[in-house]
């Protein structure tokens, strides 16, 4: 039986009989997702297995014990190694960075391989509001909210469908639902994540948040990352491209609300310090056809000049 | 001199001889903001002061210490009293939000009597990163963001521009301030805060953030405060007025992202739980003029309709 928050069936909208990846570790999570999916009645999956090469041994056992899984299931398997830490010294990268660039890729090469689009992910509850603090903590440079259950990433040229049916879904309501189905897994697949913020967030930073201020804190940030996500989202939509000149006539072409959005957050990846409301509309005092202003000044000696069509930077230190 | 980051003049594009309430609590922001406009040339300054009742005889201390520094200035001073803590009890609401109310209004009122529409707040940067966190830890309900340096706010038919110079100042910056222009104020009166959720922030949460991420991490929260407050206002500005129906009308006036935005704001404060995109899209089905679609399943037995051209939810528990 399928423990009613463990959405049945996993994948809303989606036919069954459609042709789906499933990036299986090996973990807990994974491995009862999977499972879980195969439970109700998913015909076409293809399971997919990266081994980052950072646990040595344990991460070749991993991935024999997702290749046995994906043959117990009778599903067709997909492995793959990559040298996370040479890449991330290669380019001068962290270890995760390093480590997302390696999945996305091989999933990428993987939807290739299957010509398969569409690509599911076990990322749950606990994850949103983890990965949610990360970026705030990180200081909110690029997607401040969290994950999102559907998401639409181009990789290498191919256009990847990402399903993360289970966001809503605790850590405990899978490890209940992988207890009550006696399912095997692998202890430390799940728990590799290399990045420090990232267990120290895990281990003291939401733990002493519900001591402080009860368990509904961490139901409190989960919605806080799914809202913000969403918005995100929806105004990385509506934006022109990111760059380092914005278009003038793309601006244009927006009501006054989102010009304002899109200039602050053009701005904000311009490193600006505090954007006030004021300089965003002496900014945006560029954009229409008749301006004759061309020249703004931004903070720390530098300037928003428009010229040929465009919005750009200049001078000062960055 | 004026320190650097104590901007001067502290109001960028307000002329000096505009008239401007200044709220002085008689705390060290506050007090020290006086001082700043002032300094800067600030001619038409009205001093406003509640005494919220929640300190006894220390509030009345603080009235009279706030009534001596205007005269000190030669200013306006107008003072008031409001009984918090009985407004909290008869309105059933936390001792917090009574206080805002009773400021609010007060503030209010002082705009009538003075006919002065531009009111000057001391928050700074440490409360912008309090007052995010404390929004993140109840649970995004309304203003994800922090505080934004301007603000438009109709209280009992007033419209009251709210200024905000020194969100981008710190609690220490201000205290080098206070201290190098040796300063007077009333030790007790600035973090009177009622409230013990944002006194835990203050004196648990952020000290501990602090010593695991290293202070850059107030720094990272204060962006993330700013850019989501300019998110949201830019979102609030684009939106139908909140309300239980949504028009349909407003709507198809929007872009499909806002109009996605849109519905999914007027979805979460109909209390909808796990928002996906499908049940966004599905919802938005109902919004074209020749739509055939007028009513949407959504979670917990209740319906989104669409009924003599507004959308409103229907059925289930609440």
């Amino acid at each position: 039986m399928m423990h009613p928050v463990l959405n049945s069936p996993p994948l809303p909208g989606v036919p069954r009989n459609r042709r789906v990846m499933v990036a299986v570790s090996g973990g807990i999570d994974s491995t009862a997702l999977l499972h879980a999916l195969v439970g109700s009645g998913f015909r076409k999956l293809v399971v997919v297995h990266l081994d980052h090469g950072l646990r040595g041994r344990a991460g070749a056992g991993d991935a024999v014990f997702v290749k046995k899984l994906a043959r117990r299931y009778a599903l067709p398997f997909i492995g793959g190694k990559a040298d996370v830490a040479g890449l991330a010294r290669a380019r001068k990268i962290s270890i995760e960075t390093a480590a997302r660039e390696a999945r996305y890729r091989f999933f990428a090469k993987c939807a290739r391989e299957t010509r398969c689009r569409t690509l599911v992910l076990a990322h749950h509850a606990d994850d949103q509001v983890e990965t949610f603090l990360f970026n705030l903590m990180r200081g909110g440079g690029t997607g401040m909210g969290g994950m999102r259950p559907r998401a639409v990433r181009a990789i290498d040229g191919v256009k990847l469908e990402i399903l993360r049916p289970w966001l809503g879904v605790w850590r405990m309501e899978i490890a209940e639902y992988a207890a009550r189905e006696k399912l095997r897994y692998r202890e430390d697949a799940t728990n590799a994540s290399p990045d420090h913020t990232r267990n120290r967030i895990r281990s003291r930073i939401l733990p002493m948040l519900a001591q402080e201020f009860g368990r509904a804190v961490t139901k409190a940030l989960w919605r806080a990352a799914d809202v913000l996500a969403a918005q995100q989202e929806w105004i990385d939509e509506v934006l022109p491209p990111a760059g380092d000149e914005l278009p003038v006539s793309g601006l244009r072409a927006l009501p006054e609300a989102l010009q304002r959005i899109a200039i602050h957050e053009w701005l904000r990846r311009h490193h600006t310090p505090q954007i006030s409301y004021r300089l965003v509309e002496t900014v945006r005092e560029m954009v229409p056809a008749e301006a004759t202003k061309a020249k703004v000044n931004l903070p720390a000696g530098r300037y928003a000049r428009r010229r040929a069509g465009v919005l750009f930077v200049e001078g000062g230190r960055r």
